[in-house]
């Protein structure tokens, strides 16, 4: 209204003046007295759209928040429930299996409407396990494709990236978890609430270890048609001792105990009548691990010391603050990184470290906020008040040994496989890798029955040996049946390895190369001994994939689509006549994962590595770091919680109860 | 400007028409092309007014979240703290005491600069808990007053009402607790994390046990000048066997046990291999109260069966659920509530109790609901799957017994001193009260040292026994000294006693009739038997105040107010040469209860009581009992944190992770 009377007595100066003279007194109104002072009209002007947005924005607001009041008051029902239709054999089960343990052939739900019974006629997968790769493979079924069960010891699956963060309350355990059931409520599947225990193959029959309802562990059955394993997996030991007394950050629960841990030594270390001494022990923080979890941990304990600690603890406690990060390589951050996927349409090339200019970076950082790295260094033994690391001296080369009191021990390195996982990698044959069950480039558990058992995530390691495929390979390319592979032979057994193991492309480029080197006798062909020679060569090159987030994410989608895509083409298999052990190869490619980048929060900064370039920076890197993660939540719902933590982070700082 | 338009084209449609000749083709933005429908243009309008609004909503959001991150980005800094002064007694703290234990003379920041350092040589004033009272207390005192030392086992404080909406997750249990650290920051106070287990009154020494540095419980001493209890109180047992299976809810980590046991037993009801008996008996919740707490947990456990149970396990779990409220009396809800003090200004009657259209309403909506209520029955036995109450049959008059299988107990019912205040109680004369510590009317503690120790809240309670002040009593009123009291007499000493003991006044309206009702021998006085006795009847009849929230929070902020004006007005004290004994009486009032009411969430619906009018009703009635519990929080903080929770539920539902 304002900029129309504004513009109009531009164009309009005489018009202005002839209002006057009409006799409608409301004119004056719109075209409105002059005004001698332009700067005092602005500012009233700005103030007045100042105010119109301040409105609107409180009307909106308030509009939005009686909206979700009123859906709020619909979401309450009266409703009751009479007599829902159930199974008797969900009811009672019957016994079966080698241990004779009750059989869960029927759920509680299967028949309680038309919709349930048509898909409990459906092939039954079996998920074990909730994390990343679960969900992800969950995410790309589509309701009815299968009688889906997710057999997991916790009820909901976590954004595990923020761990850390939760661990000193920046963010809330809360904002990290999403319910299970509300995952596979879209594929009106079924949930148990158990730790997957032993496999029986021969019967697909799952045991699994449920609480009874008189509060002891009990074992049943859950059969399946498909089985796929995404248990995850555990800390690695290293073989050092008195990790028993160190806190792991794997779980919400871990992060929990963290929080607890820290919030106990500030208190304890704020009484006077404790001593000096034991106040630096208390508030001597060591991180075991210079990866993303680690250098992220030691960060956020940094935050928390300099913005809430200083404010309302004694500020004797933080000056007797320190921090420690132990990394057994030379640089903090080269470790593979745990990122998730993100920027789904970029392609980078595989490089899962992060450049060494990011690890500079992020020493530099931690150098200026005085947390102590300790480089090329390795913890040899954990006790209750401080932890041993031996060091190699520069100038001798000697081994020492080092002490640093502690009240708080992080261990951060490696995985290790985890008891249902190590059992059932005890019943196949081939399976050499120790830190998980080998799967073949479709994600197959190898030597488990062919399209009945997969393995996904940081249970499961591709496998990277060509040479123990050997004999099918040469009989498949020696067209001549001579024993000798020629070059054209070979080129053709290049492309099924590529085919057969995508991961061992990068390493078979140069194929006319790769022949004459290993043709030792100069024969133009190579012999089994100089075959098996050269793929072993090969194979010993390839990189296995990093446990990460991404890589488990990755496989389940990859696992999910090809699931999916196996009931659709159903009737095609079986007009093709392809056995259940060829379908995966019929409708699928192999697995191929795409590195997308790695990224880690230092505290107040961050650094981003994308493969091909990387970036790090202070606050506007951290805000890109948050928004990443923002982007990554599994639901909508996680997503307005992280929200809500970090504005009240911003204005209230962190919630310091110990709970 | 569009409404500029449209009033120009009604006041000047020659002027409109005329526009066409003009030079400036801007113009006919200003007046534009007329409107030949105006239900369109109409509509037209208010979808741009529509949009208007919205966009300012969003940039006004954006704004505001904006700034919050900005302001977040200089909550980071990187300031060092070095060498911060201590004193060395705070280092090194002196022993001392009957037990020589370590006196905390000196805390460790009361010397970290100039502001701390004036606080220092303030008296001490020491409180003891973290509850409504205390935070009361310490709402009601000026910076710089005393010398504060908070001393509690938790380190936050907890918003009670709501615990049993954080017992299912409608609300988020760390959205009811604010850090105590945070609270006494204003006052640069001290806080020890600690439980109070014994008291030297000779020495002015409060013995705390505290988690020492090696995580064993080691005792210290707190001196003080004055000494604030206000500990609250544990659950009475009323001798009941098997409590310890029970579950209570009196903190957060008592909700968090019961969420956790909640989800557990709908877990484990929904497997097929729990038999329906067993399905049964888990999903049978028994409430034993029928107060406020155990109402409202019956309710909010209904709701969750409504809501997220229903869509998210079998339907069979729902139906099988069953919901038990015990109560001995005849009705729910008929014991004293649990409010707390909001409409400061109002004052209402001293009814305690809510009034019987409130249970009448509350029990209906339960009866819809198919909340079984047992009214008239109590608790005899608590075993681990199953309760055993009596109830007195109606016909026979006989007590029947009676047992209802059970997965969750929740006992709600009545408080008892907790081993703290039990053992202080122990050490002082005239003390007879079983449940609380008596203290006198200014909320001194009756046979402490006067003006030494206070005691406020649940752990205690304003004498009542007025025949044990009658020889003093007498002595003042007793004008002629010939060892009776007459009319005149007696009058004065009704004054005396309304002073002393506020509580007395509505027993006390009738002066005249009193006397001549006790005056038995009709001789115009009152013998010292005759005073006695009506002494006790009336002393019998005053009723003890209820232990709620509302009492605490009106008592603490009673006591800090008076501590407050003690501190400020210490020179006229000295100049009237007060001693330390009557300054209490000198400066202020005693403490007198004003019941503001009484409200219950019962399920989709409330009730509330205000004394003289009371009102129930449906959602409305719900809206309202959550703005009382929002306007009542004790920091902007859980506001935000508790309004973020109910927006939560309303769109995603209850948070049903087992955490």
């Amino acid at each position: 209204m304002l900029r129309t009377a504004l513009s109009r007595r531009a164009i309009y100066p005489a018009l202005r003046v002839g209002t006057h003279r009409y006799p409608f007194p409301q004119v004056r109104l719109t075209s409105s007295a002059p005004h001698p002072r332009p700067f005092l009209y602005r500012t009233r002007q700005l103030l007045r759209w100042t105010g119109y947005t301040v409105a609107s924005t409180v009307l909106g607001v308030t509009l939005i928040t009686g909206v979700i009041f009123v859906h709020d008051a619909f979401t309450y029902t009266d409703a009751h429930v009479d007599k829902v239709p159930v199974s008797p054999l969900a009811l009672f089960p019957e016994t079966g299996g080698p241990k004779n343990l009750p059989v869960v052939s029927a759920f509680l739900g299967d028949i309680e409407d038309p919709e349930n019974e048509r898909i409990s006629q459906k092939p039954r997968l079996v998920i074990v396990g909730g994390g990343w790769g679960a969900v992800a493979l969950l995410s790309k079924l589509s309701l009815g494709d299968y009688h889906v069960t997710l057999v997991s010891p916790d009820t909901f699956t976590t954004f595990t990236p923020l761990l850390p963060s939760a661990a000193v309350g920046t963010v809330q355990v809360r904002s990290l978890i999403e319910p299970l059931r509300k995952i596979i409520a879209r594929l009106e599947g079924h949930f148990i609430s158990g730790k997957a225990v032993d496999l029986v193959m021969s019967e697909r029959l799952l045991e699994v270890e449920v609480m009874g309802s008189d509060g002891h562990a009990k074992s049943i059955y859950v059969p399946y048609d498909k089985l796929v394993i995404a248990v995850g997996s555990v800390s690695s030991t290293h073989g050092v001792a008195g990790l028993e007394t160190c806190f792991q950050l794997k779980t919400v629960g871990d992060a929990l105990q963290i929080r607890r841990r820290i919030m106990d030594n500030f208190e304890r270390a704020s009484l006077p009548t404790t001593t000096p001494e034991e106040r630096g022990r208390l508030l001597s923080f060591v991180v075991c691990g210079g990866g993303p979890t680690g250098v992220e941990a030691a960060a956020e304990i940094y935050d928390l010391c300099q913005e809430d600690i200083m404010r309302y603890y004694p500020k004797i406690c933080r000056q007797d603050v320190s921090i420690h990060v132990i990394q057994s390589g030379e640089h903090i951050l080269n470790t593979v990184s745990r990122i998730v996927c993100f920027f789904r349409s970029l392609t980078f090339t595989s490089v899962f470290q992060y450049s060494e200019a990011i690890s500079k970076y992020a020493e530099n950082k931690f150098a200026r906020d005085g947390v102590e790295l300790l480089t090329n260094a390795r913890v040899s033994s954990v006790h209750p008040d401080h932890i041993v690391y031996t060091k190699k001296d520069t100038e001798t080369g000697k081994l020492e040994k080092y002490e640093i009191p502690a009240g708080f021990v992080l261990w951060s390195t490696g995985i290790a496989m985890n008891p249902f996982t190590y059992k059932v990698a005890g019943y196949l044959p081939n399976q050499v890798h120790k830190k998980a069950i080998e799967v073949d480039s479709h994600l197959r558990v190898k030597g488990a029955p062919l399209g009945d058992v997969y393995a996904i995530g940081d249970c499961a390691t591709i496998e990277t040996s060509i040479v123990s495929h050997l004999l099918e390979l040469v009989d498949e390319a020696d067209k001549n049946h001579d024993g000798k592979i020629d070059l054209h032979e070979w080129e053709l057994m290049v492309k099924s390895i590529k085919r057969m193991m995508p991961m061992s492309e990068m390493h078979l480029d140069r194929v006319k190369e790769l022949f004459e080197l290993y043709d030792k006798d100069k024969d133009e062909s190579l012999t089994l001994e100089e075959l098996a020679t050269m793929l072993q060569d090969i194979g010993n090159k390839i990189t296995t994939l990093p446990a990460t987030a991404q890589v488990a994410a990755q496989q389940g989608k990859y696992l999910g689509a090809k699931l999916h895509r196996l009931t659709i083409r159903e009737a095609s298999l079986t007009q093709n006549m392809i056995p259940r052990e060829g379908a995966d190869e019929f409708i699928s490619k192999p697995f191929t994962y795409r590195h997308l980048g790695a990224l880690a929060y230092i505290g107040n900064a961050a650094v981003f590595d994308f493969g091909n370039y990387s970036f790090m920076g202070g606050l506007w890197a951290m805000y890109a770091w948050r928004s990443i993660y923002f982007s990554e939540q599994v639901s909508s719902r996680t997503k307005a919680l992280l929200m809500a933590d970090w504005i009240i982070r911003g204005i209230w700082g962190r919630d310091l109860s110990r709970l």
